[in-house]
């Protein structure tokens, strides 16, 4: 379809202007969202139409998000947010001996719901915290495969945060506290399936030739988290059991892009439809986890987890089950030099905390980035995107200039010797080369590739990765 | 629209065989419940036609049911079972202070669900209590306004017994032993509105011209449960806020009537749409405890409850809020006199037990009704409901003799001087009076209406009321 | 020692000017309770000298009181108030088997506690149902053999209703209530053993040659009780793994006798020490359910219960497992008849409530003793206590006349052809025969014993056992 | 009394054999026990007995320990481990509005022990962790100022950890697994008050001339952990209101150096009475995070905390709220240098986790000290503690030698130019200057004190302080 670079080269030129997404709080006037472009871009559900939109510009630029996975299974905490169904549809030991060990024989999952206390969740605290971690959007879990909703779904009765558990909403009071506190946008993930739904299970059992659980439940629920909560990410997921005409997504997207409070900057991924993942949608997700290491001819994310083990909060994990802040940083260089953004997860507590040690992850996560986040937001992918002399290092880059280029080297190695070698740049005499977070000009030397002298190490502050700008780079 | 007796002279002609009901255990053949007589009862969408069918036999010759009150109201079991609408749209200062002074702040009634324990459940031992009793049916409250379904209802997802509290199908496993253990008819409550369902209130907040519950829920629900437990009552509630073309009862009825494994056996009440009460259905309900004291025109129930203040089980009920067997008889004498059905209400505990209290009443009513049962079940009412001499005596009547019937006078007083004058009934010479468990034939005297002279009390065993049989009455 | 009918002769004879007790309201002067026989009665600790003390005089004349079981063991609310020591001692499978079903693994006695909610305990309420059931005196336990206090014992910290559970001095209410309310004696129960209190056992396993759990558990808590609340009953228990000697008993009831502030009133049982059962103490209560059907030498006490299954509440009781009315007044007239006092035990609810079938049973008593109660309070056993001919006929007697006394015949049966025939009572002219409740004078004969034309069975209101009344008995 | 420098000298010349304690698991026999300076030492109780005995070397040397506070103040986990009394007896509003806004009306602070549910609690994977932390003894709250105890104490039926909550031993696993996993030191802390103990309010509204509490509590329970757990360490704690007198301190130490089976190992602390703090008891904690940065003369002990403003875990705290690794490492050598040891507290979670903020401090302190443990581990005070000319430079030294020492300056400083000024240190020609860690001999040049010229930055591992070795310094 469309040739592989024409998508960056596309965002690059754009200029579109965003019309701001109003607050939660504000009323909605459906006139302020009058599509100015009306007649341009009107599309139509099928993938051609809906994949020929541009990608929102914001969101390339952002380059690293928040992923939040919060609900019911914060609660057990233990295992993974795939508790459910590992414990009654998988039935592994592991699941089936946590209850045997510590519940009544018979207790359900929907109890836990009224243990799910958020006592001391504070969404402005939040915020900050998140704000403070550089990020640039949070995707928050509106409903996982449980089908128990943060927000008071108008089809989910008794099962959403304020029919049981927190008694409030959960979702809106984040989303008010993400546009009051900070600039940073608010994305939402929603699972089209939900494991035990009845109304699910009785589409799945006639072959998804009946609908009752698209009509019923997914669209409305869709539908009501747009037009209440303007999410300017629609991160879905649960979609690989049915087609993406079971799930009428293509009409549901269209709707998005074309009439929805947020069309003008709204992106989805790509899990629409069993076989749609890395083929349609604003960007692609492919497998969780995703980290090629080169570079993808299409916008992509990678989703990941802090806790290596698990997206939701887990109770008994261990300092070892925690990825480290060089592992962190080596991700986002990894990620971002090959054209990714970066959704980095965290587990809130069933008691509304977001625990030490996930605010460490994110406030080490800011400070790295206060210093040497001109490495990564609003960058580029250069021509290569790792070293093949100096391993650990990852390019990224900025300007326009037709000859020339502005190319970042982050290195997640400080070499003993204080010299550092790399392959790639080809710098001209007029070429400067500096150290993020130190300013000054750096020695540097063309041969083999170039030698660059790096600074007294004493007095560097930055932490687990270090960045090399280099200015007029012709390679 | 049609003469007021002629239900019931169409009731006394009429023999129907009545093809057997399965038991819940059975498989269901949709071909063993063809409808033989399809060429002739076709019913359609109007009430005209479904008022025109005649009430199947079994109903009124059976004149006393129980009806059950389970649900989570039963788990707070204060006030009534209302609680959930007093405390949450009336605020009735009862119930507000209840929760403040029991529960934390800010629990919801949802919450009260995990705690339907239902621990010492037995529905055979139910069955039996309700066989001792004297019962011909009862009547279950397969969802009352709550929402919360006692069966797994696909469209309750986790607002349901099996999913929330009990974790068992407690109205399945009654259907099924019901018809094990007892030859009684197998009845359910259903409450069309929903009091908190946001569909529901997204309908009446467009003035019911949107009809997202009714087809995502109520109809769904009420084809669940003819289809999967074969209810022979059906005992509609919570119609009053919206038509019956809101409600789509009369599609639903057409169904029941024509099609469904119960169409031969089923009896529905008249609540089914605004302005439907009293008017339409196969008997009448008017008010709840509908006891007018004369005759009806028109087959009725009076459904009433043992606990004079709630039909849901309450903890802190007293003696004095229990009616006594006197109390109890004497409505039952007065309710079949007139021809109605008694529906006498118990309300089982959180735990699964009908309470001593209740199990008392409901044995003192079958130990009378073994003396007694002869004038009540499968008898009319007579030309006079009660006497206007003797106080507390009331009429019923056997046989279609043109000329003379037996009628049955039941007295709930034992006249101190032992002779009882009623000014009713003309006796002729080959009358013979007796007293129904004494079985010698009583002296009798026609003088101003008939004294009859009773027996020694300290020979007979039926307490509370008396039944007098005499037959070849005349009047 | 004494004579065997010494006591009943010395209680006749005595008229003791008591002091009241003050209600636990009242700021107690030591003053008021000056011993002003102090100089005639001072009891030394041993059982010689304690046995010397003369009954207080209105315990033989009360004839009935209430024992009301209540405690941890009303929240499992199955078995028996023994479910502890079943469950854990003996570990019967019922009680394993319905641990495991209905709780946790690991879920302890004593996490039991905090569901011990009495919310809707309404001291109050409960005074005003034993005043009405007839009762003279009641007997709350204080403490079971499980240890916990219903009242904020200085040495059961933790372990007691105001700390876990109610937070409620529900002693204490109690007592305010029964004092301000009725008439009624105050008295308490309390257990010497606790079955799994580590200082008991620790005792136990030196063989009772330490004492650390009498010396600081039960010796002080008994002073608690009799200091601040003045019960007038202290009904023992426990005793039998260990002699008095263990207990210190005997110098506790010294104590009690000589100085405590209801030294005057206050009875004890025999339940003091390994074999003092039926040896010593006011009035003897063998083992439970005692009621030997024939005249004991000795006051004693028939302590049963309603539910015959249980002294504690029990959620799934069966109305049969409750005795009826006919059997309890059949118990008394036998009781009291032989010389007993009846102490009937109900089960309040975990939530404080004395269910209905509680309340029934006994306001039954009371309406029975408002006609009957003549025939009971404050009468003395008759030469014979039931006839040889006339089954089901228990007498008592009043009057002190040398030569002649009044005999009341109570009759369980009320003979089919109206008259009574009784073996024992010798009548002469100027007796008279009446039925309590009726007045009017009864025919009678004297011929093989005597016979009583009893009167219309429709003119009397006494239900279940009904009393003859006999002036100028000789015999 | 004895010369303030002399306890260090004694520390350095005894060469006491300590005999080994057994773990939990082997069976005690006393002989193992038998004191070989049975005739030299046999303290009488009085502190001049008692403060004469020397202290045992293993804590001198030890230098850091870990302190656990856990108890059922884990479960509202709020606050701090004071929660019981700032709510209910200082009724702080922080404290009152939290119970109000999140349980119901009376609940009590009891009523949360059940939810103490320590599912988690593995004792092996704990002291896996501390072993790690470099720590060298371990302080457990056997039992806090609520009462509650950790092991299934004889004097607390119903409030301890067996009985309600976690259903275990928690204090006897832990030590089994200190013992057999790790070669720390085992020790308990103990709070002789208990806030709301009856019996102690009790003695104290006798202002402490009853002695009832300590005489049924305290002491009891003090000998049967010693006998049962054989601490090492008794860190007694809740002294203040009363004198030593009251608590009859003294006799039980004298016990506890005389005859119980840690004679010879065990080390207390100076908690004992009113005014004994800083006065008597094998070393001196004075207050709370006692850290005076000058040299004390007897040997004490820094108690602080890693989160700064409670010593039981808090849900809510933030990553603010823990202390840094570089203020804990500075903390240590501050404290080591001045004499103390550092005893570093965790709060664990009530489900029985050492929440990975926590396990990263822990793990932090161990990776510093596995390079620079030689600085801290067994070292002496130096003459001077810190630098007069480099800020942040902290001294302890290692040595006999009569005329030089082994001194080790840690510097919580890297210098941007790379060189160290130290004031204090002389050295000699043939001294040597090397960095732990590194290895390699540094440049050094005496010239107003000593200038070193520290390593290339990029080559060193050790984070948050370094330390500098010299050898032969004179001064």
């Amino acid at each position: 379809m469309r040739s592989a670079w024409l998508w960056l080269l596309v965002i690059e030129l754009l200029v579109v202007a965003v019309p701001s997404v109003p607050t939660g709080n504000e009323i909605l006037t459906v006139t302020s969202f009058q599509n100015i472009e009306a007649n341009i871009t009107q599309y139509t559900p099928t993938w051609d139409s809906l994949d020929s939109r541009l990608l929102p510009q914001w969101y390339d630029e952002a380059k690293i998000g928040i992923f939040i996975h919060w609900g019911v299974f914060s609660v057990p905490s233990f295992g993974s947010e795939w508790f459910w169904n590992e414990w009654k549809d998988k039935k592994l030991s592991q699941y089936v001996d946590f209850m045997k060990k510590n519940y009544p024989p018979g207790f359900t999952y929907q109890d836990f719901a009224s243990d799910f206390t958020a006592e001391f969740y504070n969404p402005d605290d939040w915020a900050e915290i998140f704000q403070s971690s550089g990020a640039r959007y949070i995707v928050l879990t509106s409903k996982h495969h449980e089908g128990y909703t943060l927000w008071p779904s108008k089809t989910a009765f008794s099962w959403n945060a304020v029919d049981v558990g927190p008694h409030r909403d959960l979702l809106g009071e984040l989303s008010n506290s993400i546009r009051k506190k900070t600039d940073l946008k608010f994305g939402l993930y929603h699972s089209l399936y939900e494991w035990f739904n009845p109304l699910y299970l009785h589409d799945k059992n006639n072959n998804f030739t009946t609908q009752l659980f698209v009509k019923q439940k997914t669209i409305p629920e869709l539908y009501e988290l747009v037009e209440n909560y303007y999410p300017e990410v629609i991160w879905s997921d649960g979609e690989w059991e049915a087609t993406d005409e079971y799930w009428t997504s293509k009409e549901f997207i269209a709707w998005l892009y074309n009439e929805s409070p947020v069309k003008d900057t709204v992106v989805v991924n790509d899990r629409w439809g069993k076989g749609d993942v890395g083929k349609h949608g604003d960007y692609y997700t492919y497998s969780d986890r995703y980290n090629p290491g080169v570079l993808q001819p299409h916008k992509w994310e990678n989703c990941m987890t802090i806790d290596k083990q698990s997206w939701g909060f887990r109770r008994n994990a261990r300092l070892s089950d925690y990825l480290t802040m060089e592992e962190l940083v080596q991700t986002l260089a990894q990620t971002v030099s090959c054209g990714g953004n970066l959704l980095m997860n965290i587990g809130p507590t069933k008691d509304g905390i977001i625990a030490p040690i996930y605010e460490e992850r994110l406030r080490g996560m800011g400070a790295w980035l206060k210093i040497n986040g001109e490495a990564i937001y609003s960058t580029k992918p250069w021509t290569y995107q790792n070293d093949t002399f100096a391993s650990g290092v990852w390019y990224t880059k900025r300007g326009s200039d037709v000859v020339t280029t502005t190319v970042y080297a982050i290195t997640l190695n400080w070499p003993k010797n204080g010299i550092l070698k790399l392959a790639a740049p080809r710098l001209v005499q007029n070429s400067t080369v500096t150290l993020l977070g130190h300013g000054q000009d750096l020695q540097w030397l063309s041969r083999d590739g170039i030698q660059i002298w790096l600074p007294n190490k004493a007095k560097i502050t930055s932490e687990w990765a270090w960045v090399i700008k280099m200015t007029k780079v012709t390679n």
